[in-house]
């Protein structure tokens, strides 16, 4: 799983980079919606896709965090939201295109969230809530900026399939399972449950009295 | 005080958890209130109980904060997010229910809030605010989250009592004072100074010519 | 440029403070005309004027922030919302002048929060960067918590003027460039763009179809 002074392994990075640039095509998104400007898509696009694991990295005291010591993190936003702002009808046709993108982040980055936070010491339990944060904390400040309601409380699942991921990582790690065993199995485990809840509309338990109110 | 590297004293541990569970508690009543399911419940009960203290953990480098190595402050938010869940009706009909136990997670964190600032070698001043932010921070953070303007902009006094609570922990602190006589006479001056305030309608000065605008 | 176990140069110190006195201002001008009460101004000042710094040496591993361990910087905030408190009548008469402080801010907290990343080893690409958050934190803490759309997506151009005097700051100082010429012409640079951009109103590129949308 990487060691902590030597960074995460190669595979880590790939999957960490790919969850940025599918968060900052989504933040882009949403920027192009909003009629913001090429600026406002870079920061809503560079602020989805760092944000969650800013928020991680701060947390177990990862600081500074990764983006800034290594100009691929940097890179990688930009390069995304530029493209969100040249090809956004192309993407804009498709319609759940925002939704698809947001779920393969939520996967990537509550497993890669996971296992930074073991690498640096914490326990099996709070790891894997890190990796949820990981998961949801980007797309919560893209919408806190774009003054939207967080997708997190839209009612349909979102956190519950980035601990369910994360939880896979953890226990895959702590059983010394190998590399692919751990990340790739987690990633589909939560991209495919929450396309699912999507798809199917399922919906979490509801406070009793909710419908009447 | 405690001992920055033995943790804190029993005394302090019990409030601060007590604190995490009545922030939680109102935290997952305004969840109730938006309707929203059992995992935003849990996320805003988490959320306004944890937040503060992450906050100042953050800010003073006390980092990793203690709820991501003490399974009880993760479980604390856990179990009051569940009971708020199941129990709402019976809350709900009390009708200043969630400001009770909002008030009283005010008057609980901006004493530990500060005894830990003072800990980790904060001066007074810089202690009592920190005082004041972990107590105000996890109900910014829920109402921010919530779609709600925060609670301490809505004209009654909020962020005085914490402010005053705060202040009297660092000067007992700094006078040598048994434990006891630091902690509790903070957290009941700023409770009973926030339920006043509610109760009595008191307001603090607004802008001139604020009433014809 | 200062050394980072003695504190700022008194150059740097004094420019850090004007910024914070300036953004303190414009967020104790945003709590007046949402008709906040006198903590609410406080809250608001002392939240634009350190907010940028705090997000910045929270991500750079500069904490303790420096507004916790020197009473100057808690001073100058307080200071510039009572001012605001009391003396706003005079202020607003002014049209522009919540602007123009926040201009001058930007400018401000760009060069500083730019020269503190790389005494703290930050590269050039990522320091730049963090002085652009630095200049904007600020003022998109104050919107979130007024509920204001955060300036930044006004469309105007805001995040750029920054980047830029941020940019201009990392490369003299790369090159050797002594204090004054590292800071004034980058200052400058940064108000005077986002000054010209607000009176002629510039525009960012939109993306395509925004209009008709």
């Amino acid at each position: 799983m990487g060691d902590p002074t030597g960074g995460p392994s190669t595979l880590l990075l790939v999957l960490d980079l790919s969850g940025i640039f599918v968060f900052a095509i989504s933040g882009g998104l949403v920027a192009v919606r909003k009629q913001l400007d090429i600026f406002g898509v870079l920061v809503l696009a560079g602020t989805t896709g760092l944000g969650g694991g800013f928020l991680r990295d701060v947390l177990i005291d990862a600081t500074p965090p990764a983006a800034l010591a290594d100009w691929r993190y940097l890179l990688v936003p930009v390069a995304a939201g530029l493209l969100t702002f040249v090809f956004h009808p192309m993407l804009g046709r498709l319609e759940r295109v925002t939704t698809v993108f947001d779920a393969a982040g939520l996967g990537l980055f509550c497993v890669t969230g996971a296992l930074k936070a073991l690498d640096f010491g914490l326990g099996p339990v709070p790891a894997a809530l890190m990796g949820m944060v990981t998961g949801i904390g980007g797309g919560i400040a893209r919408d806190l900026l774009a003054g939207r309601v967080p997708v997190i409380f839209s009612s349909e699942l979102y956190a519950t399939p980035a601990l369910l991921g994360a939880t896979w990582a953890v226990v895959a790690a702590g059983l010394g399972a190998p590399e692919w065993a751990v990340t790739f199995p987690g990633v589909a485990l939560c991209f495919g449950f929450r396309m699912l809840a999507l798809l199917r509309n399922w919906r979490a338990p509801l406070p009793s009295g909710s419908a009447s109110v």
